[in-house]
């Protein structure tokens, strides 16, 4: 089974194309867990208990474990156990190297975590992402136009024929993708313009979508560049865009204290973003 | 005392312009290693016993000790514990993220492992490495022209001003430095037109280049893009290449046997690489 045949089950189960962004940040817990590995460790399984049961995949942002050292890669270990079978995850690392360093960056992400899907760089080209992509049952979101403030740097830098930067990394992507169905692109909530851009250059490949809530993106601009309401996966080619929400989440239970508190307020916000994301 | 400084004074006692790269791969040890955590962590720690005494610097790898998940950082966190405080370490990570994921990357590489240098993905624009570059006294090398065969896909594709992208990325990484000296550059050595292109384009910027040997990068051509007579650091702004060689030394002891003979080859690679990188 593919990476979008597993999406796709996921989606018609929970009905919404919810993805649960993970990104433990020790500056922003909830009252009573402490800023430090065992508190990342113990939110991240708080979020995953009260949310995870509304939501079509997961997203752990690895750097906010990796900021632990060996400590928070044995924890990420820990919250990737407790993470259902039927739930696919998407290790959000941004990786991509020459050809024997990336062969271990996709052992690190798809055999020693176990992810199922990775997000990865496109500026070292195609040959970067190969040990990747050659996991025909696992998934690479490459990154294409990125949510934050700086994203238009480079990427909306117009190349010689005209096309923005991001524009040509679409193409790329949709050449890298051939006949598989294991590559995607990140587009930024931030960036609604330019996801429409994309997914008229690359239709038939499916979406992340990150930035929105805490970062400003607009879910109805969101929407309205790309159905909530086809499978995301190869049903139809491209599909739905999957939606990642984090802080949007994590935040709700900023000023709770207390288990049972934490949980209502981090699952009622994720009830309300999986409505507003349904499909 | 900033990075370069310390790199400059590291120069000055050996006397050579080597970077020695550990990317420790379990499936090019030399015999008697164990392709496991334990056999790459004793490989690495007798590549710094054989060759730390002739470089300017060390690179690792990250990428080779993720792939064994929380005991391979585990690992790397003994062998920066074993690299001397007077060689400077590049974290070969190829960061970059949106700013509070970037903000824990940098905790990860700076703090956590007590990196000096960092390499970093200029995909996302300059606030996708401004955690970084907020630490003054370290260092961050922005990829500009890499030495995987796929670089030129994106990295030589023209602008509309008719440069290429890996020339505007050299440029807006001299608008990132400013009038600090914790930026510079990462150019192959497999792309030795492109480094006399990005030498023209950003005179001040220190380069590290990779891709010496085993990727078929050529010393004379890299050397004649770039004196390795002055310092690397801010003595003579952009001064000399930092040239890295990771298989190049690493493999002198593939057939080897026994401890003794393995660091005898490593050491007599490592002399020879020093002395061709003399400066």
């Amino acid at each position: 089974m593919t990476y979008l045949t597993r999406l796709d089950s996921r989606v018609a189960a929970v009905g919404s194309c919810l993805c649960l962004g993970l990104d433990p940040d020790p500056a922003a817990l909830p009252r009573g867990f402490a800023p430090d590995v065992q508190g990342i460790e113990s939110f991240a399984r708080v979020l995953l208990e009260a949310a995870a049961g509304q939501a079509a995949a997961v997203k752990i942002n690895v750097a906010f474990f990796e900021a632990f050292g060996s400590a928070g890669i044995a924890a990420l270990e820990r919250v990737r156990a407790a993470i259902p079978a039927d739930l696919p995850l998407i290790a959000d690392a941004k990786r991509a190297d020459i050809s024997n360093t990336a062969a271990r960056q996709a052992v690190a992400l798809f055999d020693t975590l176990g992810a199922d899907a990775v997000t990865a760089n496109p500026y070292l080209g195609r040959d970067a992402l190969a040990p990747f992509l050659e996991h025909g049952d696992r998934f690479v979101y490459v990154l294409c136009r990125t949510s934050n403030p700086g994203g238009a740097e480079l990427q909306n830098q117009p190349l010689a024929d005209g096309a923005p930067l991001f524009v040509h990394v679409a193409r790329r992507a949709v050449e890298w993708a051939g006949d598989a169905d294991n590559v995607g692109l990140v587009v930024g909530a931030t960036a609604p313009r330019e996801l429409r851009e994309i997914r008229d250059a690359a239709p038939g490949l499916p979406c992340l979508v990150p930035g929105i809530g805490a970062q400003g993106g607009d879910v109805d601009a969101v929407l309205a560049a790309g159905s909530a309401t086809a499978p995301p996966g190869n049903s139809v080619r491209g599909g739905a865009l999957l939606v990642n929400v984090s802080r949007g989440i994590s935040q709700a239970a900023r000023d709770r204290e207390g288990h049972e508190a934490v949980v209502e307020a981090i699952s009622e916000a994720a009830t309300m973003w999986a409505a507003r994301l349904q499909c």
